[in-house]
């Protein structure tokens, strides 16, 4: 898969754009996004990012890290998310990189470091297509 | 915690409205949400909603079941989501219970069923507050 | 599967035997056990049972709930095991049930309860075969 | 903690021996066993090791990588196993990292690395003292 074609699956769910998921890198195996998230997904007080957010990120992260070895579309089937820091950046860094690529489904890890370099939170999962 | 104050801390971030997350039920261990999420957080071609969007749901309402339990705003650990059918309904049914609350920590499950009555996703975390 | 397949597939890996796991109920997509282990699985001091021994039982009650469900051996794809109470009892009960078999990976819970009623750890996760 | 302390830890539960894991590394937030599981555990016809073994290994690994952060004995709150690969050596090197240590919890990471340096399976987990 072409990284426009990515790109293109990416756009086909306006969800992504809204949050401020910006693809920066799509390798086999590995890709990269910006994720800018609005203050509509921040609490009013804190201002930390929601965790749902947070999760949308990384769960598109580690499925697009699929996507990027399988050339095609794939589904989570699963995925658990640790929530390590509060979020409080105004922008992340999200990767997405697999573990391993079966016949039938694979393993995916997915990170969201902050501009110090810290992961404030990271996602594994398992993924199907 | 009021139901109405439990309603402010859900406005208190906008992402559960533009979600189309409505509290319906807040009683002490046990919430439910009605879910009917925009055509913005469903895919194009298939209709199915973004496992990003069911991971906000699911974590909101295992999230309000430890707040409904301890009379504060709660903070998730880590979650663990499981997709077990395409969720193409126009509206779900989110519910959240708590499993075990401790004096530091509480495990809640969450589980958004379809109106047919079967469940598309589910989770299962640890919170702290 | 019979139960008696059921039975010789238990036996033929020594470690449930070891670990006091014993098949009682053998229906499709539930099963039981009695798990009695002994006391090289629990610690000097408190005597309360192993993480890892509780894992094995949630995994191998989950695991038979797929077997019972597909009539063939199945395998565990991941797993989350959350460890809700200290588990002192003599003897817990574990029982595994599926949530969603599928026509190539399925859902199942397991959880270990105490004489008591009580539930001391529960387990879901993804298996295959 | 001294080495000799957290070989003391290992040593007041047997089933760490009857496993046949030995810690070979111990350094604050790293530990390295070396895990050699006895044929009890490995199933009659494949001869892979049973998940509830590894599922053991990890967990010690992960639990001894907190210990030796926090220099006290620590409990497994919940903990997500993934299988990649049927676990066929004789002989594995299980890790145990910690990823973040909070003032009341940690997360941390381990692996079950073959002979030919490819995980096996692995584990995230969150701990509590």
């Amino acid at each position: 898969m072409t990284r426009d074609e990515a790109q293109a699956l990416l756009d086909s769910c306006e969800l992504h754009a809204l949050l401020g998921l910006e693809l920066v890198q799509f390798e086999e195996g590995r890709v990269r996004f910006s994720f800018a998230p609005p203050a509509s997904v921040r609490s009013e007080d804190g201002g930390s990012i929601h965790g749902g957010a947070l999760a949308t990120a990384l769960d598109t992260a580690a499925t697009f890290a699929v996507i990027s070895s399988i050339g095609a579309d794939a589904t989570t089937i699963d995925l658990r998310l640790d929530y390590l820091r509060p979020a409080l950046d105004p922008q992340l860094t999200v990767d997405g990189f697999t573990l391993k690529v079966g016949r039938r489904f694979a393993f995916a890890d997915a990170t969201a470091v902050a501009s110090d370099g810290r992961t404030v939170a990271s996602a594994r999962g398992t993924f199907t297509w």
